[in-house]
Parts: structure tokens; C-alpha cells; sequence
């Protein structure tokens, strides 16, 4: 197993502070990892307001299906995250599992089970060993102390090199209001042990219908505008939990000014976690951004980004840091989106190295060389049909990728 | 370069005796490549037919534009192929410069230029030197001797490892017709050098548009069945030519059934080359047909068997021998198509590994191990919704294939 902590990560994990109103703790089962936490609680104060979005997989794991009807309900009193086993493909046992576990957590957290979110990230097919687990909850002895959110994101990890977390503090009318997230993943998309999660707690006091608005439009441009490899995960769930313990009046209008300063916050937060998991890309060596200016309109723009952050071909000239602009080409072309091949223009970084459907007058091999050389690369295009726009971020295809996943189970 | 031949090669290029109506002479410009021909310049004998089908990029090269004119006027006295520059992205220029090679190929076939069809396969983003190619047209001494179908086939090759070519022989109202083609790819996919076309030639007598119908029919389940790495080519090309000097009456009917057995015979060849094309697969360590059935329709049978064909975790596993069937539960779920979660079935050749949403009750990991050590491998996936079904080939993702394509153009 790959274990090396990404060349792409962060120096270190940022300081968090607590947060009033969210409390956690974490545990070790034993099951399938060694000396680190595997199972993460977490209890929410009421009347907390929770959002969520799920994979849109049409072969989800039965926590994900769990979770899709808890968030129907308004389920507001905690949730329990175990990592080793996604408990996905596990038929009516596994959704059996998923209610024994909400039974476990409710009795620690002293709430009914529905109002427990349940998520799972690991292996697909295997039903779950509930033995260590149930055991965990027999004393509750593991809630004697809290966890610190760094712990508390490693107990969400499988694959992860590093542990994901992000801070962000704001005003809403003149209260300080914060925000604090932890994520894990290798990409959204590698299913098995490198499934995407993400919780994002704030003391703000948000209406529901509010903070699910405002997660569903950032997730467009934050945990759906990145890929590693194009593969879409069954267990994929991002929840935005409110507790509202911040002293401002409730936000209840999506346009209410004083929501600007928070939604721009969240953005940042939510855009920090999802470079944070493409940076962890699995045998990830560079990390680049893909800017689409010019199409059809924003959908069409995302459509040819991800054609271009997708394509092996893209990917591995990245890794090889050939300027391989060919292969853009190549890339927006079979996207299937319009693109006017003789209006065509490229740039990696502040390099034209593309424009008018030709190779850019001033094209020098040399400086575009030493230009892919950095571990942080911008390719922008521009497909000349009209302003639609969007940017992925994305990682290069590298020999660590094929030695992660050809071989993983064993 | 990675230049061994592919373990997935076929024992020898077939023999294939010279087919009457068809002359085909071979040369080298020295251009790009040493010691091996890359030019091709064929005759058809009048009055041909001529069928074809073009890439879908929307980004094609100039070629692909000129060859696409060439069909609409029914142009059928020959074709002129060169390898090493795509002449693609090559704006203005590049036109005229097809222009150019359709002016040479008149002049040593004595037609007129509008009537030749020009395919180039390489580089894309290079302008043509057409210097060398030039030289070769001024006093035609390449054609005092015709060549093999192995020299043509070799000489329309990139990056191949090996020659692909296939016969068939069938009859048409008694009488013998003779199908042969060749191919070049390694992927119908990866631009650059590894672009796909395919030129097959009968002297079967059939009106063009039978053929056409014929070829666009049979593509769908031959060349369109087969991924390398989801890339698409702004080359591909397949041009199918029937000379009409056999003996038998003319086919001016897709249901005359005296056309059926020559429609098995074109089917088998086209599958054949389609094969060879991803037997030769950048860094194939294992061939594998991905067989979806229960699907909606057909179509969305196609795009569950490319999601699973083409996502890298599921070519990684089969590099890495790893009966991975968790992938197969996420490529059909992330494929955008109906699939009832709790019928999927997923069976590795003869053994059943999932049924009902759940692993199968015989599962046994050991015998899944020794049958994921085949270089040929059958994945067939039920999906339980309805009777939609198609099948696609492919190949696994290897580290040969990162070194192969990481460091392209240096």
C-alpha cells in the first residue's frame, strides 16, 4: 500500500478550535486498521439545521440511502461515520447494518435512531462485521474525552495520505460566525477505500431550506468540479450541519445581504476541502486547474473541462511535463460540445501556446518545458462560441496511480 | 519509445494474395521514421464504390475534412496515406497542403485530384513539411514494383507494435468475393500516433449506397465496440472500397439475400481488425469483452459497457489480476443509465460473482484469482431492467501504458 503523504499536500493540518454546539468523539475497532481511529460520532446541538448532498450513483451503499431519507425527515441529532467498509452492494443486510448502527449511535447520543446520519467509506461488496463495532458502544467508554478535529478526521480516512480540514470565520450582521469542515477522499470518484466525504459544521443560524440551497449551488463549484480519474463513488456525501448558536437573528432569504459574507466563506471553505482531496489524488504528482471560457454556455464549458481533466492522454503528458497541447485539442473535440476548431485558443499558464485554430506565433518548446516543470499547472481555453465558463481542478496519471489500484485488495 | 510487440499480437500478419482491381504501392520520405515505408498511395479500379466513416470530433484534420468531401462527390480512383503528422490544427496550411498531397497522388494515379482520398496519421499541432514527400512524387520511382498488404499495412502505422491485416472470402450468388483490409491503432483513441484507420477493399460488385449502409451498420459493433482510453482520434477514418470486378450481378438491395453471407464475412473482418487494434492497446497486458445485458435499450447497454470498459479503476484491477467486481457495481452505477442496484448480476467468464445485489453465495475469491491470470478475460454484467444488450472490447491500463504516454513527444 501507498502510503507516502501526497507531494501535494499542505504543510500541515490547520488549527481548529472547538465548536460551540458540535460535539465528537472518536474510536478504534480494531477491525481493519491498527493504531488509528476508524469510527467518528458526532452530536449536534438542537435545533441544529442540517443539509446534505449525496452521490448520484444509481448503485448507492444503504448508507447513503439511510442518509438521503434522514435529510427528509430533518434529522438533527448527530451522525456516525465508520471507515474500512462501505457497506455498498451489501443487499438487505447491509440496510439491516445501517439501522443497527443508528441504534448503537442513538443510544449513545441519547436520541431516536431516524435522527441519526449514518456514513460509510471502504471496500464494496463485503457485509459488515458489526462485532467490534457493537462492542465500542457496549460501555460508550471512548466518549469519556472528546476528539480534536484533526483526530476526528482521521477516523473518516481509508486511502488518504494526509487529513483534510478547513477553517473559515465571518460575520452575519455583526456576529462572528464559524465555519469548520473535514473531508476525506483520493478523488471523488475511486470507489472502494477513496469515497468522498465531507462534514461541515457552523455555530450560524441559518434556515434549512437555506443552507441547503446555498451547499447544493457551492457543491457545482467545488465538490463537482474536481475528478482524479473519472470514476463516481457510491458513498459520495457532503452534510452541512448549523447548530445556530451564533447570536444573529436567523438568515431565512437566500438574497438577505448579510448572508453574502457567509456564503463566500463556505465557498472558500468548500472549495479549500475539495483541492485538499485532489491534491491526495491517488499517485498524484502535479495538481492543475482547467479553465473553459468560451462555450455555449456554463454546463457545455464543465462538459469540456472534465473531457480535458479526464483524458489519460491529458493526464500523463502532465506527468511527463510535456506540453502536449495536442492532446487539448484532441480533448475538446471529442467532448462533444461545440467548439470552433479555427477560433481554438490555448494557454498553459501565461503561455499562448494556441490561438486561432494554429500554433501561436511566438510558440517556444523551451519555455513551455520549464513552465510544466512546476507541481502546479493552469491550463486555460478558450472554444469560441460564446461566454460560457466553469473551471475543474484536477491531478496527473502517474505510475502511483497503477501500483495504488492495480493490486488493492490484496 | 515502447516499440515490443504487444503479448496480445496475433502469431503473424495473415496471407493475403493480391485482389484484383486494387494496386497499392509503398514509400519512405525518411521524414520521421528509418528503414520502413510511411507513405501509401493506392488505385482503385473504375468503377469503384466507396464508403466511409469519420471520426466525430469536432475538432477534425484536414484530412478528415478533405477525405469527407471526397465521399459526397463520389470520388473513387484512390487514396494516399501518410504517417507521422496528423496535419491536424494546422489551420489554412494545412488545407492547402492536403490540396498539395491530392495534386502529387493525381499525378502518378493520371486522375484528378478531387477524386483521391488523403489520410495522415501522427503529431498533431505540427505543420507538414511536404518537402520530402514532394522528392518521392517527382519522378514516382517508389511505384515500379507494387507492394504486400504487410508493407501497406506497415506502412500506415504509429506507435503499433505489430501489422494488422485480415481476409475473408465468401460468396455472392456463386460467386467468390474476396474481402481484405488492414488497420492501424493502438486504440481508436489515443491522438498523436496512435490514431485509428482501417482500409478495407473487396471486389465484390455493390452499389455505394448498400455499402455505406453496410459499413456504418457494422461499425457500430466492430470499430465504435472498442476502447483503449475513452480518447477519440481527430483522424479515425475507415474507408471500405468494393472494385465490382467479380462476376456476379450487381447488389442494389441492403435485404437481397444472395448480400448475407458477404454482410458475415465484412462483420467478421471488421471485428477482426477492431481487435488487432486494441490487442495492440498502449501497454495491454489483458484483452477483455465487457458483455452488458438487461439494459434499457441497446444504446444504454453501449454506455454501461464503455463506463466499465473505460474506467481506470476497473483497467487497473484487471492489470493488477484483481477480481475487483466492487468497480464493476461502481462503472455501472456512475454511467448515467437505468440499472436496478438490487438484480445486478456480474459474472467473470464462467463464474458468478454477484447476483441480486449482493456477492454471489458460491463466491470463492480463489478460483476468481486463478481465472483473473487469463490474458483474455469476459465481464458480463446483467442489469435487470430490460432486454438492451451490446458488447465492447478493450484492454487494461499498465504502467506501460503511463511510460508510453507520459513522455510522447520528446
Amino acid at each position: 500500500m501507498y502510503l507516502k503523504r501526497s507531494p501535494l499536500a499542505p504543510a500541515q493540518f490547520p488549527s481548529i478550535p472547538a465548536l460551540a454546539g458540535i460535539e465528537m468523539w472518536s474510536a478504534e475497532t480494531g477491525a481493519k486498521y491498527k493504531n488509528r481511529p476508524d469510527v467518528l460520532l458526532v452530536k449536534f446541538a438542537k435545533p441544529a439545521n442540517v443539509a446534505g448532498v449525496f452521490t448520484k450513483s444509481s448503485t448507492p451503499g444503504a448508507p447513503v440511502e439511510w442518509s438521503r431519507d434522514c435529510l427528509k425527515r430533518g434529522a438533527n441529532s448527530g451522525l456516525l461515520v465508520s471507515a474500512g467498509n462501505a457497506n455498498v452492494f451489501t443487499g438487505r443486510r447491509g440496510a439491516e447494518d445501517v439501522v443497527k448502527m443508528a441504534g448503537f449511535a442513538a443510544g449513545a447520543l441519547d436520541c431516536s435512531p431516524e435522527d441519526v446520519y449514518i456514513c460509510s467509506t471502504g471496500v464494496i461488496g463485503e457485509p459488515l462485521d458489526l462485532g467490534p463495532f457493537e462492542k465500542l458502544f457496549v460501555r460508550n467508554s471512548f466518549m469519556r474525552s472528546q476528539t480534536s478535529w484533526e483526530q476526528a478526521a482521521q477516523a473518516i480516512t481509508t486511502t488518504d495520505t494526509y487529513t483534510k480540514g478547513a477553517l473559515q470565520i465571518c460575520e452575519i450582521d455583526g456576529t462572528n460566525v464559524t465555519i469548520c469542515g473535514i473531508a476525506k477522499g483520493s478523488g471523488m470518484i475511486a470507489p472502494d477505500m477513496a469515497t468522498m466525504l465531507s462534514f461541515i459544521f457552523t455555530d450560524a443560524n441559518i434556515s434549512q431550506d437555506i443552507l441547503q440551497a446555498l451547499l447544493t449551488d457551492i457543491c457545482e463549484t467545488s465538490f463537482n468540479a474536481i475528478t482524479v480519474d473519472s470514476d463516481t463513488s457510491t458513498s459520495d456525501t457532503v452534510l452541512l450541519v448549523a447548530t445556530g448558536g451564533a447570536a444573529h437573528k436567523q438568515i431565512t432569504e437566500l438574497n438577505d445581504p448579510k448572508l453574502a459574507p457567509f456564503k463566500s466563506a463556505l465557498r472558500v471553505l468548500m472549495l479549500d476541502l475539495a483541492h485538499q482531496v485532489v491534491r491526495d489524488g491517488e499517485g498524484a504528482s502535479k495538481f492543475f486547474a482547467v479553465h473553459v471560457t468560451g462555450a455555449e454556455n456554463d454546463k457545455a464549458a464543465k462538459t469540456i473541462a472534465m473531457s480535458i481533466a479526464n483524458s489519460p492522454l491529458v493526464k500523463t503528458a502532465i506527468a511527463g511535463e510535456d506540453a502536449n497541447w495536442g492532446r487539448i485539442v484532441m480533448a475538446v473535440g471529442k467532448s462533444g460540445e461545440k467548439a470552433v476548431r479555427d477560433k481554438l485558443t490555448i494557454s498553459f499558464g501565461p503561455h499562448l501556446v494556441a490561438s486561432n485554430g494554429f500554433r501561436a506565433p511566438g510558440y517556444d518548446e523551451d519555455i513551455l518545458s520549464t513552465y510544466m516543470r512546476n507541481s502546479e499547472l493552469e491550463i486555460s481555453v478558450d472554444v469560441g462560441v460564446s461566454t460560457g465558463a466553469f473551471t475543474v481542478w484536477s491531478c496527473d496519471l502517474t505510475h502511483g496511480y497503477i501500483d495504488i489500484n492495480a493490486d488493492y485488495r490484496s
